[in-house]
């Protein structure tokens, strides 16, 4: 890699930093010793706390607007501004964070230590709509059920979505306490009640919604970039044997319900921007989208790739200290769908989107083991365990399991960055 | 009736009115004259301005910390209150409303006509879960597809229920613009795009929820009715042709969140007391609910016997001044759960419920034809047209068409008490 190609910040440990070096500059919402929530940027190891900046008059206009509009404790007015004032802001922190900056002494003092913060949901999420967009894991999670024919006749056509829970997303960090519900014993006609037995994970991309639409109008697929504010991890834990039990004719509900997790640094596109590549063909056969999904601009956008690890740390291997196991190591250009697509998709009806929505992609497996992005899928439905360097086992996760969801944008030339850990340990049923 | 047994109001119209006497009080949020939106309870054809009643000191204690908690445009943190302030509240409004009121004189000038009134959304919504609990629908809807086994097993063990879209829940008198999306034409292999051909509505009972839980804990069957603030009209506007191309496997999305119509008044369990009768004996053979959806108290309490009524006006009914036409006579009894074993199945798994989510009860339609919730039971499907008095005939809604629910509690011996309407009108596509 040509490092010296590659803008450096004056804040050192930045410099090679695993995901936020100065290409990235993602938002969040942090506390740090009993304060208020404010509003902070990801820098190596530090947050710069943006209030502190604004109060020392580091920023003027559109940059300014926007600092101004993250206080609060939530960044849905920011995400409301959109592209102008996001790039402004980027703009005015590459200056302020660079090694030639001039503010380096009034800054200084606004670097927390990350370890010392506090990070929370980036925005109060209005709805939650979960895609189904990984269509490798919709092709293996479909394997399971129909061998000769996994995908339904509605997948290329149609950006499937159902709505989510909202109340129950949380960040990084929220302990997952094993949901109780109603499940089919094999074998049996009647179903019994107790704790999930069946408990997965599912690695998926967070997309923030920024600027919302009108009830009754649409966001055409051409603008929909637009109207996103950032992206971060998902982690939509899974009660398999609930969901197996429940989801018909209406889909998944309380399998879902008891707690999503994501990263809490937004990612912007501008900080993906040299992560994007020309879109896979679609195989041959498949059927162009219908006009209002199809945009000459967005195709040649190219998808993002982001590629996508999922890690497992068991209580004994806390205890042995032996390092996480990498379960899944994926990439989001399975996507079968782009983001513009899917907000294209959501409001082609006239729903009405608002700044701080949060769409999840759905699973993104890719096709080959060690690619899966789900246990029900690594597992065969619980047929083949996993083998753990602690000498245990895992068809499901059990008590004491942590997940954690890593990203990383890596390409020749340019600084890599990632989005920060998406992590959830699981506590014991009540 | 005995009307003498039954307690007046010095509000003369509210008298035997159709929907709000003395007896209902419920509260909802209005704005009069470009004033802020403040909450109102109704009474008659009135709205009596709590906020001005509070001003003019009429509130202490239980009542007047209600009263104070409705501030703001919103009855969120109302409905967090509970049970205990929502009785005390309701004490008061008897007293100062009633016959033998002494404060008519500082209460007349707070009374608004309620139709120089707007009405809006009581509570700002969290989260919105349509349950699927009217079995005659369930029945009548899965005999479309499956005639000899119209219901899937998990329907008598699983209060069915799915996430809906909360951003698009409007109130009563809210036009309904026909939605656009993808449907598979009869005969084809791949699906168009256009305006929706099969606009339906359906007939729910809403429920708003008061005191919520904490994430991870669960809301037990005996405890679940305290946790309910109030009930209200719902028509869960559905796009069937839409629906039918999207929802597998994940349920309808597109077809459902265009718009949900909700009545703005929130009804109290105070208020339906009077006309909760012994629950229906299951079916013979139908199996008894799991323990944790099973309270004696509240299979005591009985289920609500609140008929509900379904009217359409097309335009040329409108010009030739004909009356509505009653698509659908029914019955909240054709619940089969209560909205206790609703409110328990929900946050078994540690869902967080928080004040001012709502539920939809799912259509409830009877099992004979003048009861169906939906015009995709009434016509069969668009197999069966409905004839109007006007010459016209209906297999779905068409442009200009308006859908008005109504409710009614009647018993002998008390006041009969309604819900106001939930109404809209179809705009033709954009």
């Amino acid at each position: 890699m040509n490092q010296s190609a590659i803008a450096r910040s004056w804040v050192e440990h930045a410099n090679g930093h695993r995901d936020f070096p100065l290409q990235n500059l993602p938002l969040g919402i942090f506390t740090h010793k009993n304060q208020a929530k404010r509003c902070g940027v990801a820098i190596g190891d530090a947050i710069l706390d943006l209030e502190g900046a604004l109060a020392a008059g580091l920023f003027e206009g559109q940059a300014r607007t926007a600092v101004e509009s993250t206080r609060g404790g939530a960044l849905n007015a920011y995400f409301a501004l959109g592209r102008v004032a996001r790039v402004a802001l980027r703009e005015r922190l590459l200056q302020l964070l660079g090694e030639h900056s001039e503010h380096q002494a009034a800054l200084k003092p606004l670097l927390l230590a990350s370890a010392e913060c506090q990070l929370h949901l980036p925005a109060q999420i209005g709805d939650y709509t979960d895609f189904y967009v990984g269509i490798e894991h919709a092709k293996n999670v479909g394997k399971l059920f129909r061998p000769d024919n996994p995908l339904l006749p509605n997948y290329k056509y149609v950006p499937i979505g159902y709505h989510g829970r909202a109340s129950t997303i949380r960040p990084s960090g929220t302990d997952v306490r094993r949901p109780k519900g109603q499940t089919l014993p094999a074998g049996q006609s009647e179903p019994s009640f107790g704790p999930c037995a069946r408990l997965d994970y599912e690695l998926e991309l967070g997309i923030w919604i920024g600027q919302g639409n009108e009830m009754g109008e649409s966001i055409p697929v051409a603008e929909a970039a637009e109207h996103i504010a950032g992206f971060c991890l998902l982690n939509d834990w899974s009660a398999r044997d609930i969901q197996a039990w429940e989801y018909q004719p209406l889909g998944p509900f309380l399998s879902k319900s008891f707690i999503s997790t994501v990263s809490p640094w937004v990612v912007t596109a501008e900080a993906l921007e040299p992560f994007r590549c020309a879109q896979p063909a679609r195989p041959e056969g498949d059927p162009q989208p219908l006009s209002y999904l199809l945009d000459k601009r967005d195709q040649a956008a190219g998808a993002f790739d982001i590629e996508l690890e999922v890690l497992l740390l068991t209580e004994r291997m806390r205890e042995q200290n032996l390092p996480a196991h990498r379960l899944t190591l994926s990439n989001t250009l399975s996507m079968y769908w782009t983001v513009a697509q899917m907000v294209a998709h959501h409001s082609v009806n006239g729903c009405q989107l608002q700044p701080g929505d949060l769409f999840g992609s759905g699973t993104l497996s890719g096709a080959q083991p060690g690619q899966f992005g789900s246990l029900l899928e690594i597992t065969q439905g619980g047929k083949e365990p996993v083998q753990l360097a602690s000498g245990e086992v895992r068809k499901f996760l059990e008590d004491g399991d942590e997940i954690i969801l890593r990203a990383r944008c890596v390409r020749e030339g340019v600084a890599s960055i990632g989005f920060g850990e998406c992590r959830g340990k699981v506590l014991p049923a009540r």
